[in-house]
């Protein structure tokens, strides 16, 4: 296959070095990825800044091309621009789990999701931790598992958001494909003062507050490889079916 | 009511400046905004930077917080700091429509599900125009809507994306309840070479692929008010009832 491979780690990220080593084995690997880390912005682009493109060279490893930019500007300067058509686009392996609400912020997902929005069916894969990652795991995970992918009864073009516990691989429970938990976060403002007697303020979010044991957040936690087909369609149907309803009786004046 | 209102086109924007000098007439008004263009940054959060707030005052119009981050920071920082709880969250009045695959990449959109992510009712506004903008209308009409906004059948806490054209009133065919397009839209990517022999690019898109007459993009086009009320379940649950089925069958060795 020919696989486009990005992140919002930024180019020089282990967890994609890891993923390229194991697809290259079998698939040609384009890698367009953002110059530095990205993390959190969304499925954010940029227009108001024009974007350059560099070659990447490391070592024995892989060249691709890092991009300033998001995780959307690559795939779609990639598939525009860079590399064309693709069988597939990978995004990932992202430090850190992309579950629950945080599929609205990450950057990874957002790549996958342009994917889709371009055409081209797409994996997010991330792994769920941030320090001393061992990354061997999910790559090989993800090089088996693509092999089966296009057998899945999945539309085209599929968008698939996976997750991948950091425990031994051995005490991994199975695949369970999930929902998005869309359950509040637990969010702290941490507010600090700096040393010009300035206030500021460090965000974060650390805890899900989801109980439904069949959802990405939970079946994570549970020690299973999550994953959940995802769309881009933010039409709340059940609410607009309403509305239609009542569409004759709205006069407003105005 | 007490209302939030925030934007992507910064805090000295005059689409926000239009929607707070109707609101404020019948309501208590905060304005939380960024304090510059955060256009297309989709549902960015700030995590690697600390947010500081800077108190706006602007002649006789208003006070506001302008923060150093993108709309998703500012409804957080407001709910969670700076203003507590609210009745209502507006973001707007956008410059440039905020329809079809934009609302995903839409910084004022994404307030607007924030707030919904956080549990309060929001509305993103936007008009549709880019240059020499008379938001007079726009913000009349967003001043009598609220009014009725309660009285919908909508499940709380609701988002709605609205867009209005900018016509002569008199021209505007009513209000539409619509679904999202999800038609690709056309792209550009236009190559050029700076003074010192470097290429870059600019990415655009102007056109959308939509033929659909019952969707935001062509209700807009043809003179409506356009309603869509906006969800943030990225589950493609048509897709995860089909993996479901399979699971058992799926056998991965690794």
């Amino acid at each position: 296959m020919k696989i486009l491979l990005t992140n919002d780690d930024g180019i020089y990220a282990e967890g994609l070095c890891a993923l390229y080593e194991v697809l290259s084995l079998e698939h040609q690997v384009y890698i367009v990825a953002p110059e530095s880390e990205r993390s959190a912005v969304g499925h954010a682009i940029t227009i108001e800044q024009p974007l350059r493109v560099t070659k990447v060279r490391r070592g024995k490893y892989f060249c691709g091309y890092a991009i300033n930019g998001t995780p959307a500007d690559c795939v779609k300067l990639a598939i525009y621009e860079l590399v064309g058509s693709v069988d597939l686009v990978i995004s990932g392996i992202n430090r850190g789990a992309n579950v629950g609400i945080n599929l609205l912020y990450s950057g990874t997902v957002s790549a996958a999701t342009e994917a889709k929005i371009l055409g081209y069916p797409s994996i997010a894969v991330s792994i769920d931790a941030y320090k001393d990652i061992d990354y061997c795991f999910a790559a090989n995970f993800i090089g088996v598992f693509v092999k089966y992918i296009f057998s899945l009864p999945l539309d085209l073009p599929f968008c698939l958001n996976i997750n991948i516990p950091h425990i031994n691989p051995h005490k991994i429970k199975g695949i369970k494909f999930v929902r998005q938990s869309t359950a509040k976060l637990k969010e702290i403002f941490d507010r600090r003062i700096d040393l010009h007697d300035r206030i500021y303020y460090w965000q974060g979010a650390e805890e899900h507050t989801e109980k439904d044991l069949d959802t990405d957040v939970i079946a994570l936690k549970e020690g299973y490889i999550t994953i959940t087909p995802i769309h881009f369609d933010l039409t709340n149907y059940s609410s607009l079916n309403k509305l239609k309803q009542i569409k004759n009786k709205l006069v407003i004046e105005f």
